[in-house]
């Protein structure tokens, strides 16, 4: 059997940095980005009366950022009635039921800007944008209880199922960019209709054997996933948000139809991923080319690509895989994205984004790129408000107003923690309560009524742990019988390295605590070039854990050396001739960094073992 | 007074590196560029006959290809005749005698093409090319006393006089491509003609003030060096080979008239170079887009471009501003540039070249550009025996036929050796006679007659000497009233760091042994990921120098370690966990990489302190 995920509707988070996280979306980031949206047209597209000349005109993938903002409204109004929400999800359905054509058809851009052209341009994510509206949907729907915006997306997806499954008749078999699978997966579980569940089924059986969507070039077919048949995938290809989505729906598929075969492609693919082809952060998609995988251990900390969409994709891959095998080591990465590399795509403020989340900023080369009109693209140094291509925003939006859903799992009687937050949950007869401040402390004590056992994930950044009772370990979770346990993970500061084969990492070290990986900023460390700081391996040990209302997570303050520039103006010199100081090295958790300014930020640090 | 050069035709050198250099050019690289110009047309192209859709369509930058080659040929001639040279350049220059315009233009690729063209598009390399053909008579005349060549482009020269200073009748004002000012300075040395000076001092002037030549991007301007009059120039900026062209002109320029502010512009573009954009084997120019200097301590090893041209041109801009102001500094760079980043364009074999000369090849990340087809661009890894673009070839030609121009300069009696191979000279009743199996060991002697001092060259690389008698230290000469001196360099291997601001080589080591940069290559050392080895900071202290037959400089053994990739799997894991192994690393002189296969090569390492 499957685990049974808790749903973010029956857990509650009553503290800590993830409680944080969503009050921060809930309060600042779900209004800010429908503001974004309703000014720059998104939202009045959905009328489908722009005319030639105006402002605003739509865009194909306009209606998947609304759509994700929906979602994610919907899982606020699952929570607590909120008449201003409401009311502006419905004023999108209203324009939507408008406009639906008469044979279930809806897209705000083919609509109103070329009628004629419908599913002609398999690149012009017209079934990305059909899945997110379905998504949506059935997130208004279990919100709220209202089943018209279900029903209008039923109506397209019944369209969509005679188009491309039983008619051929679209100039393509499958959507240049994934999503509608997960989607359609989604709408099965929630109508129960078998007949999504083909569909879906269809969709991911039938990507990389359709004649129709076979491009020039080899390399593109790895770019959307169309290389080889699913069944026979066995690693992380191409564009990196495409991917996951489409392997979050294979893990559906294996979820939904037990198919052991696509169970041991998502097996093969997701440790592909984990063990090669991400980021310290979570963070994947090694370069913007193609906003895509490239080949394994090519992990470059200043041009990282590590969409903020494509670390949420992973998570949804990582948490269904979780539910598919029950092993602690999914939720290792899930607990690495909330922490790092997804969460690192807000700001502080709630209202600004980044796209690409980088492990290095050194404006020396951003300098240079200006000076000298180089042709290199790094990602951006500050967040901002609106993206053109704004689909990172809406995405937090729905993941942070659906974290509870990571929290709990069950399989019959037996209670998973998985990720540790203060709070609960209550379903079915089970109960659970957690006290925490992780990852303030690492001590969680969890009570369970109904319980036959407890598993408790035992993070894998953990060495060493104490239990208030008997447990074995099993899959990365240690397993009790008793009702009240607490466990407390070890959590000193933590001096790490990548896999020697990770190239750009080479000689360097970084800093973790518990789950938090941790950057410097040249503007706490007196403007210091971040780059002439080596990091003794055993820093760690005499760290200051410094708690920070401002982050919610732990500042540090640890005992490094910094190499000085030569005084005699020589560029090249023996090494015994190079001058050292001692220095406090101020760290933040990584997710934070560009909170202040424009400024230099390092992850990976020169290593200076002994 | 400056210093007095003793040309190579006076210069003997009989043994050593340099040696073998000049004598596998002689034996093997000019033959190879001609048969390589021939064989496309270039040579053919001077007889002005290509016609409409025949192969050999003449190129604008052609002729400087074939005059380079001249050049160097001459110089060759000039120490002993040879018929088959002889004939080949007397019959180019039957081409050009015959299709000289009445009012004295060459140039094959207008003359063909475009001729209603001519002086119109400053890009096009018209003047370059008229410089390049005005060196080669220069040398064909000094080699051989024949100056049919040198009249005609004597003729040329009076054109562009006329048209460019005089009637300002051309298209722009300055050449896009520079060279002709240094050309024009040489042609004034040779013939003893005012009008030459004045038209050299004309372009260098005129440059950065002239409205016709400025483009639309500020960017384009210090592309161009015409950001700044020559004057106000402090900083090295753009094209590195038309900056280093320019350079070297702006020397010539001090030299031929003692004006000190062109001097002062020289001395600080000179150690901008020095002591913030040259790599440690003399290589200039840290980006492929636009060829060019970017920004202070920008000198990334992988994406180096370095182009050959590029060393040659600071060699030559380095031994004007030696004889300019007598500093050994300036020495030191020509040498490094003779041992490492100049000859590591040419093969073993002397028949194939490199146009950028990387510090870095890391074959995982080709293969990622070929596997992903991302836009990045890196070096080639294999030299080849002709380039589109084949500047880089002849130069080479031109620069190995006149090594003898950089070993010895006279101030009045006292003779400068600032370069160390065995041989001497007799100029003018001066004498030198050096033994010396410099850089296998640092013994060099020095015997004189006639000479009143003899300053002989402390290089920046050393550390300590032993000399035979007694001396006083003058801007890095070690200077002796002896007339039999021996001078002993420590030379033992040694680590060294860039200064702490290059970023690109931070917490990293490199090896040196006197003159000579060393780098790995994977080959060498079972196949081993050299970014996986950490070199000690002591480690050269055991070195073992081991004396190399097949490169003419002595390969090394050292004691390095190096990290294991992680058995059990994990990405990431704390630096408790790494696992390391004792090593011996075999290193070969830097200039030798890439001639037996592709590999990966390696010249910064991992340091590891202690």
């Amino acid at each position: 059997m499957n685990l049974k995920q808790i749903g973010f509707a029956d857990t509650r988070i009553d503290g800590g940095f993830l409680y944080r996280a969503g009050k921060l979306n809930e309060d600042v980031t779900v209004k800010a980005v429908y503001d974004r949206f309703y000014e720059t047209g998104r939202v009045r597209a959905f009328s489908c009366s722009w005319k030639e000349g105006e402002p605003g005109r739509p865009h194909i993938f306009w209606d998947s950022d609304v759509a994700k903002w929906i979602e994610g409204a919907s899982y606020i109004l699952a929570k607590r009635p909120d008449a201003e929400l409401t009311a502006k999800i419905e004023s999108v359905i209203d324009d939507i039921e408008a406009n639906q054509w008469e044979d279930g058809y809806v897209n705000s851009y083919y609509t109103v800007i070329e009628p004629q052209n419908r599913f002609t341009v398999r690149g012009n994510h017209e079934l990305y944008c059909c899945g997110h509206l379905i998504e949506a949907a059935v997130a208004y729907y279990e919100a709220t209880g209202r089943d018209r915006f279900l029903k209008i997306m039923m109506r397209y997806a019944d369209l969509v199922d005679r188009i491309f499954r039983v008619e051929h008749s679209a100039a393509f078999d499958t959507p240049g960019h994934e999503e509608i699978e997960m989607a359609l997966f989604r709408l099965y579980r929630a109508t129960g209709l078998a007949k999504y569940l083909t569909l879906a089924k269809y969709f991911v059986d039938r990507r990389g054997q359709a004649d129709a969507d076979v491009p020039s070039h080899e390399s593109f077919n790895r770019l959307y996933q169309q290389d080889v048949p699913a069944r026979e995938a066995r690693e992380a290809v191409g564009h990196s948000v495409r991917a996951c989505y489409f392997y979050a729906a294979m893990a559906d598929y294996a979820l939904e139809t037990g198919d052991a075969g696509i169970a041991d492609s998502c097996r093969a693919i997701w440790h592909d991923i984990a063990a090669r082809k991400m980021y310290v952060t979570g963070g994947i998609g090694s370069t913007c080319f193609g906003e895509a995988f490239t080949v394994p251990y090519d992990l470059p900390s200043e041009s990282a690509y590590t969409e903020t969409c494509a670390g949420i994709a992973l998570a949804f891959f990582s948490q269904r895989m979780l539910l598919l095998e029950k092993n602690a080591g999914y939720a290792d990465v899930v607990e690495r994205l909330l922490y790092n590399g997804i969460i690192s795509g807000l700001s502080l403020s709630g209202d600004c984004f980044f796209y690409e989340n980088p492990l290095e900023i050194n404006l020396r080369n951003h300098y240079k790129i200006k000076a000298t009109r180089d042709r290199l693209r790094l990602p951006i140094t500050q967040r901002v408000k609106v993206f053109e291509c704004s689909c990172c925003p809406p995405n937090m939006n729905r993941l942070l107003a659906s974290l509870g859903d990571y929290i709990y799992a069950v399989d019959g009687d037996e209670i998973y923690v998985n990720q540790f937050a203060p709070g609960g949950f209550a379903s079915g007869g089970l109960r659970a309560a957690v006290e925490t401040d992780y990852p303030l402390s690492g001590k969680v004590r969890v009570r369970t009524e109904g319980a036959g056992k407890v598993h408790v994930r035992i993070p894998g950044w953990c060495e060493s742990f104490r239990a208030s009772g008997r447990y074995v370990m099993l899959n990365g979770y240690a397993v009790f019988e008793d009702s009240d346990v607490t466990v407390e993970f070890d959590m000193p500061v933590t001096v790490i390295r990548s896999d020697v084969r990770v190239w750009d990492d080479s000689g360097k070290f970084a800093v973790t605590r518990g789950p938090v990986v941790y950057c410097a900023e040249s503007a706490d460390n007196g403007g210091r070039d971040l780059r002439s700081v080596l990091l003794p391996s055993g820093c760690g040990k005499d760290a200051a854990v410094i708690p920070s209302e401002r982050f919610g997570l732990p500042e540090l303050e640890l005992k490094a050396t910094a190499e000085l520039p030569d005084t005699s103006g020589r560029l090249y010199f023996p090494v015994s001739g190079a001058r050292y100081e001692d220095i406090t090295l101020h760290m933040i958790p990584y997710y934070a960094f560009a909170n202040r300014g424009e400024d230099d930020m390092l992850v990976w640090f020169s290593g200076l073992s002994g």
